[in-house]
């Protein structure tokens, strides 16, 4: 049935390879062009991003394409954050109360490799690389691309297109600068740029700091932090303001300066990484930025998808788990519509539009939500009230299992909730215990049930103040 | 001392000219490039937006510059919305219940032809057309300009570069296509087009229609509106959406479905414009979007104005205010920092820093205001609740003129107050009003006075509502 229809994929990353296997299972015939080469064979894009936080939201895509196992054995579990004080003092603070809730660190370029390898076995999905899309043209559909060596160009048609191409979309641009769409769209950057270091493995493999951690020194306005990979490195970031600052990307210009801000701010990690200043000037500096963007569709023909449609900042770890999350959310509905392709009772513009009208908020309450934990990290994770927050968050968690769930629980490891639902309910529950702690409500001598329920009373008294200030919107 | 300071004004259209004669009335050498032909010369943009409302935070820029009395004599004052209801009934609502608050119909031409005259008396000002910005450099600054004659390329250098292009600014485009700089931006279209039509003038200049108001045919999803003429004619626009609605632009392909649906919805105006479907189909349908970007300035080199740095939806009638206002404004902040700039101890960077500052959040207040209204004229002003509040506002302005100014009077008529706090303010009291009018608290057996206090309360506690929630962000 199905199987006729004819489907492009542009851009073969993490999000463009997941919704292209998934498709093939499906059966359509799938072809999946990529601008770089293959990264089973070439290695690209030294410091960016080399690994990534996979949870469950990013579990469940994989799942449903099959391949959650294969992908488990890339992983290292992370249970909390491993916060380091300018002292040099380390504290774990468990990003759970909950056993089985942990991130997972992985390697981008071994993630898309397995992705990759499980793509290419389907007999209907075909991977071109080295072509990179130069034009779309959205009523035919179909999209041209230039050979990286040849310089050739090769135009594709499908039935449908799909825009997997990252924050910087070729396919979303072609929507933007035809003046005919009226694409409504949102590009916001940080003021900080962000600069990848390693801490490289020790003898046999071994690991240089603590393993099974996200390890962040927070110092207010900058931070780094760092992720172990399966050699024994970590993938260190640097997260700094590009100006106006005392050091900032602007005025560390050389190898004295860059030593001496480490002396200052990180000295147990001057230690762990010898060559910290030659990185530091062979990596670029990268940016981030968050985009938004509508309709994500066009006539049926165009669907934007992952970062493509809603790219976000980092500091949530849900870029990637939010891309996975799309692949599922469409595979529902497309699940649901798809014997009506082929009797011409459902449509692509049918899917497409539902697709929308169901995952739009919540890329949108990850995108803020991701901006919001940038603070978070940098700054509230080094503040005592911020401490006490994560305490009583973790207790809770522990003691009642099934009756609590911080914010970042409801993000991370609640697939059962969308974003939007997480961050409603999560903020409230913030500003509750924060208040709560501040005006001295949530004393030594109450017992953890007592406290809770207080909580629980007071994130129910911001939700309706909350809901009452939208309703007079007008 | 500033007379040394070469200044670059990219636009000459009602904000650039304002701009650049109040600069060099400063003492700053000025030169002004626009890319149009002198419209003084040639007859330009049919079809688009030919007349406007100019209102007392437009006045305030013309008044800086001198120039207010001779544009008061291009003015037509328009008092009130004249509602045409579908049934033919017509009914006036005024724009507010002081006799001295009132909008004015403006010629967008003859008053950029006035600024342009005023500006070219200027011995230290000059104006070039025909060339057409291709390239900013910030660093010079300098900027590159192709003759629309010869082709011929130009280069102008200057100490500062202001951007008053408008709402498809290339100097903004030289600052988002830069990846280096990182602008925040966002456009944001309406489902709606517009489409210009002319009531012509009756014999000896006449007016087929009440000559002193902006009439409204309010239908819900679309509305008519026309502005009078000092010639007799009356410019009319009529808002639709685009596409997936009974009447639509994607639909009226044909004159029969366009007399059709004039028929339908604005009788009384089908003999009013003769020639209807010729100019209907002869005109553009012109869209519409709100444009928000930030910094608007580049390291004191470049800054963007008016449109170029926030354009708006037509529908509060402040597009061009908004843009004379922001010289107003600048004006303030270049007189106190002016003479520090030829000693040394102040610097365009400062002034443009501090512009923004000052600026930006009410650009972005009236961005937000100007959709708003957009329901208001469409579909408000034809429903019952809400014209009782206004004629309850009105009622309150004429009895109480010192103590009551509505939304539109506090953004239309009070130069005094801000954009931002005009929206805070007004949104408050609108729904105050409605909200009271809808329980049935504001009966008619309570005094004027009585209401009045009862608004006032109910304002507040919205007021108060708003910055609890506002207060609960985190």
């Amino acid at each position: 049935m199905s199987k006729n229809h004819n489907i492009l994929v542009i851009g073969a990353g993490l999000c463009g390879s997941l919704l292209a296997l998934r498709l093939a299972q499906h059966g359509f015939n799938i072809t999946l062009v990529e601008k770089r080469p293959d990264l089973r064979k070439v290695t690209l894009d030294a410091g960016r991003s080399i690994n990534l936080a996979l949870s469950d939201r990013g579990l469940r895509g994989l799942r449903l394409a099959g391949v959650e196992e294969a992908a488990k054995e890339l992983l290292i579990p992370m249970t909390g954050r491993m916060i380091h004080e300018k002292s040099g003092k380390t504290f774990l603070s468990p990003y759970s109360g909950r056993d089985d809730e942990y991130i997972n660190s992985v390697s981008r370029p071994g993630l898309n490799k397995l992705l990759l390898n499980e793509a290419e076995k389907m007999p209907n999905l075909k991977i071109i690389f080295n072509q990179s899309c130069v034009e779309v043209d959205h009523e035919t559909p179909s999209a041209t691309f230039e050979d990286f060596e040849t310089g050739e160009l090769t135009t594709y048609t499908a039935d449908v297109i799909f825009g997997t191409d990252g924050a910087g979309s070729v396919v979303r641009s072609s929507m933007v600068n035809d003046k005919e769409f009226l694409l409504n769209i949102s590009q916001q950057w940080l003021g900080h740029g962000y600069k990848e270091l390693e801490i490289p493995a020790a003898e046999n493999n071994g690991y240089r700091t603590y393993k099974n951690a996200l390890h962040i020194w927070p110092r207010g306005e900058d931070m780094l932090i760092a992720l172990p990979n399966l050699d024994g490195s970590f993938t260190v970031t640097l997260f700094l303001p590009y100006k106006n600052s005392d050091y900032c990307f602007e005025n560390l210009t050389t190898p004295e300066k860059v030593e001496e801000y480490f002396q200052k701010e990180f000295p147990d990690v001057l230690a762990l990484i010898p060559n910290l200043t030659e990185i530091f000037f062979t990596n670029p500096t990268g940016s981030m930025g968050t985009v938004r963007c509508d309709p994500w569709q066009r006539e049926g023909k165009i669907l934007l998808m992952g970062d493509a449609a809603h790219a976000m900042v980092p500091f949530y770890g849900q870029g990637m788990n939010a891309s996975f999350e799309d692949v599922a959310v469409f595979d529902e509905i497309l699940t649901q519509y798809k014997d009506g392709l082929s009797s011409g009772e459902s449509s692509w513009e049918t899917i497409f539009n539902e697709y929308e009208k169901v995952r739009k908020k919540d890329a949108d309450a990850i995108g803020e939500l991701a901006v919001d934990n940038f603070d978070e990290m940098k700054a509230h994770t080094g503040m005592e009230i911020f401490q006490k927050k994560r305490k009583l968050e973790t207790a809770f968690e522990n003691e009642f299992p099934g009756e609590y769930y911080s914010k970042y629980s409801l993000v991370t490891f609640n697939e059962d909730i969308t974003y939007s639902e997480a961050k409603k309910l999560g903020r409230a529950q913030d500003n509750a215990i924060l208040g709560l702690i501040h005006e001295g409500k949530l004393p030594e001598t109450m017992s953890l049930k007592e406290k809770l329920e207080i909580v629980r009373k007071q994130t129910q008294v911001i939700l309706n103040t909350k809901e009452k200030a939208d309703y007079l919107k007008y």
